[in-house]
């Protein structure tokens, strides 16, 4: 019997995850909450084009390889151990791939409470957005045990251009995730503080642009929400309150061993600020809104 | 009489810039504080070589564009207004050209000074560190009356790929500079603060460098900084007292108009940590040093 796969969690990352094991020739048995998402992927049905689950016990007991894309490690402990939950249905030897962005600490006690049920946990978090997702050019790091890797990597790989595989221990992709995250965070405050600041000097936030993206001060994060300020654009693509979360979770990390983190602090600080101040599901550059005494640039007509 | 140049300040900017000259066809005049820098730069003497000045007043007489690559607003204060400055000895409509990062409300002043005395200044920092100065390959960010980019605009063009333009404003350029330092300071502490987490939850250093530089957490000054911290190699390209200054006067430009900047103070604070606590003349990215419970890499044999 061939290796089969499964993904819980059909939303931005997961439906485009979803696509590309079936483009890979891995339909996939797929769950979401909301089972018309499940019923439209899988279409018709017939071979090949995966099959809609109507239940996690359902798709855990047909799958040996269990994909986990849903927001947050409060979710994934209901997949895997809520009524119904994964957990329980799966065979073992099986494979928990889990794709969310969570304390390290939590993947490393949830990798354990696997393992002592006969069952495989990869920690595997996800990075690069809808449009990557959707066309497996997304990035996942990844670590966990040897006989894992041989169950799921063929997943992995059709599901991104780059599998970063970080060791065997569960935690230590997660823990490069937050860290990324610490950097991303900080950036995108950095980038508002500084526009800011060009705001309220009067400088032309345009030629700004221009000047830094060409210089040592660019990030990949001011190039990339400094053009929805200039837009005067907040749609959210990732929203405030993601790094309220985010930056939350690397604060909550350093602070288990008593680490001080004095630029990630100050920037959850400036979430929290425009998150309370009405922005919350606004694009996180909006985190620029809360610089006084300037006047943004207007939506672009 | 084709419109003559010269250079003061042959350190490891004006150096270079003085040689792209040179390469130009445009012998610059030279001057420098150690005399035989100046010497040994003009050499033999003879066609196309530049010449050396024996002071700052000899300079000023000979040419018709002065450009000035000092360290700070005070050395450019005194090469303009002290004993035997500049100001005193250049022909009426002769430009200076001030390629220092300063305080932008100084560059304003500054330039009507200048004009008081029938004098262009134009406010003109640079960027791209010294192996660009000596290669062309340099930015400058400039703003300043057309009349002065007239007159001097094919020097800057000779010692830069890149010259903003920034507008008629006196301190435009180094509105923009200053923001630029902004970013790059806070970068760097982000970066130091990130790889230190890491260090601190036993990540793989080189494995978290390889992630990161791929990702969107991403910045310049990661990818360039912490190469040095991952190679234990802290031989200062660029100091910690530098960002000690720069940082400064960001906070400088802000506090004259009452704007708060909560991750430049923050980072300003680390740099000026690690300044005391005895990393003042090492690279920049010592502020890693700041964070306790670590075990930084060794320096690679």
């Amino acid at each position: 019997m061939p290796t089969q796969v499964g993904l819980i969690g059909l939303g931005a990352m997961g439906l485009g995850m979803a696509g590309s094991l079936r483009r890979a020739g891995h339909a996939p048995f797929v769950f979401d909450l909301r089972s018309e998402v499940a019923q439209k992927f899988a279409g018709a049905g017939g071979a090949g084009c995966g099959t809609a689950c109507g239940s996690v016990a359902d798709l855990a007991a047909a799958c040996d390889v269990v994909v986990s894309v849903v927001v947050n490690a409060q979710q994934t402990e209901a997949v895997l151990f809520g009524d119904g939950g994964c957990a329980a249905h799966m065979k073992a030897g099986s494979v928990f791939v889990m794709c969310s962005t969570v304390d390290p600490n939590w993947s490393v006690r949830t990798a354990q409470r696997l393992q002592y049920m006969g069952l495989l946990f990869l920690d595997s978090p996800i990075s690069g957005g809808a449009a990557k997702a959707a066309s497996a050019q997304m990035t996942i790091m990844s670590s966990g045990p040897a006989e894992a890797y041989d169950k799921c990597g063929v997943f992995l790989d059709a599901m991104a251009a780059k599998v970063y595989r970080l060791g065997a221990d569960a935690g230590a992709a997660s823990k490069v995730k937050i860290i990324n995250q610490l950097l991303a965070g900080v950036h995108i405050a950095a980038a508002a503080e500084a526009m800011a600041l060009g705001l309220r000097e009067g400088v032309d936030p345009d030629a700004l642009y221009e000047v830094i993206t060409h210089s040592a001060g660019n990030s990949w994060m001011f190039e990339n929400r400094m053009a929805h300020v200039l837009a005067g654009d907040y749609t959210p693509l990732s929203a405030v309150d993601i790094f309220v979360k985010d930056l939350g979770l690397v604060l909550d990390l350093a602070r288990a061993s008593k680490f001080p983190l004095p630029l990630s602090s100050t920037a959850h600080q400036m979430f929290m600020q425009a998150s309370t101040a009405g922005h919350a599901t606004e694009d996180d550059s909006a985190v620029i809104k809360i610089f006084p005494g300037i006047q943004l640039p207007a939506p672009k007509v």
